[in-house]
């Protein structure tokens, strides 16, 4: 069913799947080669399930996978000739948002019918953003503006990522409160969880004073920085930030993610939270804990909402090798890469170098740092 | 006669000296145990030069103590019981400044004497920095009022180093410009050597359109972005720097210093230029070439500038294990601890650990990174 209604969408597409196959159909098929890169183009999830590229490898423990997560090799991929072969042997679908649900404000063809099929289908989908910004009460808004319906507790953003790692971590027990760095999405997040917080859009524009004898005054009982994007960077934020990190015994240094770079409009690139993370870590010397991509945090989660033991029976759905796919790949899960954002098919089959900032994650950011 | 001079004043001092003696003297003399931290109390330069604490390692290949110079351990250290032993054996002394020759606004005590018998007795002297933010006629003025007679010619800021790199590399004939985050200190040493610039104090407040279809647009003649200490970072400096090192082929990235954290005020540590410099590795992935300390440039400079082959008589006078005594080690020079600053005699002698954020300095801090 799937595979007839999903094969009527004609556009190019590639996925990637982790430990699930033997290892002998682990190489590479024939496919077709495209003349270029097909970002902005032609590509689309509704083509994922039509024609493309899938890719298997040689089965790996998943633990092991983590370990070595900064050194996977992502090299052998296999067209998606049978859509039906990855929806039958699927229950949860979770997309990445940023290059395969919309670019920008528009949203990628075909996204709304794949949606209701993979629905009509009783699968169960989630939907993925590093973009820390909105809550997912504000994600829920752009779906609908987008004309899709998609439900708050289907959006894992990682502005709720934060949240929830507070939670796991019973934060709320100490007593203590979050210094943010970062923009509403995560204080809205923190009231919902009833989380203590400061700092966050109140401290836009702040300038410390400098003078003689001039500090900033940071409140003891500060035991978390979080840090999301943050396009009001400031010094004082970060003065702030380092002062809690540096001088208060056992404050916390959580990264919402770590993209290099972001985008906030179609028209370039722009610096992503790794800027924001990177000031806080030059200044104190401390690596964060990451919960948004491609951190595990996520994968836990929904693995023991809904008492998940296969993860082989979840699919990773994106755009980027470098986060999407080896965040998939690290957790055990189905992989699934369009060709409708960063990662083109000359990239996939290293038939050209990947573009900058997209070659892998350094080393730690997959891991969790607790202190 | 400088023995006699100095020793009259009675204060705390430690030296480190390098690779000059003899290895069989390379153990911990007895001393005596201070009840606690020295800072802000009794340490001075001139007590340098009277009573303290000598340190000697065994001799190292200075090409080879640079490699390794991520991993020097300093755990021999000796009083320094005959000043005229350091000051007959030393042509230039190399002093730091904050907590060395002033702490915020106020001179250390003795400072005006050591510099006049020193001077007095034909030492060379130079004063360094890692703080950009001023010139070095910024810095004159700065000496000036504390009532000292200092040269433009005799200070090493780490905004001259940058301006100093940039000349030694002959950037000017590649006709390019560069992008500066930082203060006055840059833009006014660049000016001094003819090189054009865009940024700086120039870029303070501004904010990019993030609106649909929003961009920050570089100019395409940028060849370098500069990165000091700018307590105006904001976002829109960030995202330039990210798109001049992201996508202008051969655009180097150039750091005036990594300090962690920098004493602005005498009221707390401030976040120092590590941050900015890591904000822009964080969004770029990228790692600075580093022309302040602990990067030999200054050292290469001063000893071609004045023909020195034996650098182990010049005596880097510093504060800090980690930035200043590394430094000089690192470089083949005599060092000489004062107990005025940041590490304390206990730290010295591994009684108590260091202080956070003066364990050591990352790898790659102490090394060039050329395109």
């Amino acid at each position: 069913m799937a595979s007839r209604m999903l094969s009527s969408t004609p556009l190019a597409f590639s996925s990637l799947g982790p430990a699930l196959q033997s290892s002998s159909i682990g190489h590479l098929r024939a496919q077709p080669k495209p003349s270029g890169r097909s970002y902005g183009s032609s590509g689309s999830v509704a083509a994922a399930l039509a024609t493309g590229l899938i890719c298997r490898q040689a089965s790996r423990a998943r633990r092991s996978a983590r370990a070595n997560a900064s050194t996977t090799v992502l090299s052998k991929a296999e067209k998606l000739q049978v859509p039906g072969f990855l929806v039958n042997n699927v229950d949860i679908f979770i997309f990445d948002c940023d290059g395969v649900i919309w670019r920008g404000d528009s949203i990628i063809p075909g996204i709304p019918q794949v949606i209701t099929q993979l629905r009509a289908q009783g699968k169960r989908l989630f939907f993925v953003t590093n973009n820390s910004t909105k809550s997912r009460a504000g994600y829920q808004s752009k779906f609908t503006s987008l004309g899709l319906d998609v439900q708050p507790e289907e959006i894992f953003s990682s502005s709720f990522a934060a949240a929830a790692y507070l939670e796991q971590t019973k934060f709320k027990d100490t007593g203590k409160k979050v210094y943010i760095i970062g923009e509403k999405g995560i204080s809205e997040e923190l009231d919902l969880v009833g989380i203590p917080w400061l700092g966050g859009e109140g401290d836009k524009g702040k300038e410390p004073n400098m003078g003689s004898g001039g500090k900033v005054d940071v409140d003891h009982d500060v035991g978390a920085v979080v840090v999301g994007f943050d396009r009001h960077i400031n010094y004082h934020k970060l003065q702030y930030a380092q002062l809690c990190l540096n001088e208060l015994p056992g404050c916390e240094f959580i990264a919402t993610n770590m993209d290099r770079v972001t985008h906030l409009t179609d028209a370039q690139e722009w610096a992503g939270n790794g800027t924001m993370v990177g000031a806080v870590s030059g200044c104190t010397g401390r690596e964060p804990t990451v919960v948004g991509k491609p951190a595990p945090l996520m994968i836990d989660y929904i693995a023991e909402k809904y008492g998940i033991s296969d993860r082989s029976r979840i699919c990773m759905v994106g755009d980027r090798l470098d986060t999407d796919i080896a965040f998939g790949r690290n957790n055990g899960l189905k992989t699934c890469l369009t060709l409708s954002g960063v990662t083109s098919e000359d990239e996939l089959l290293d038939r050209v170098p990947r573009k900058k900032g997209t070659e892998g994650h350094p080393t730690g950011c997959l891991r969790r740092h607790h202190q």
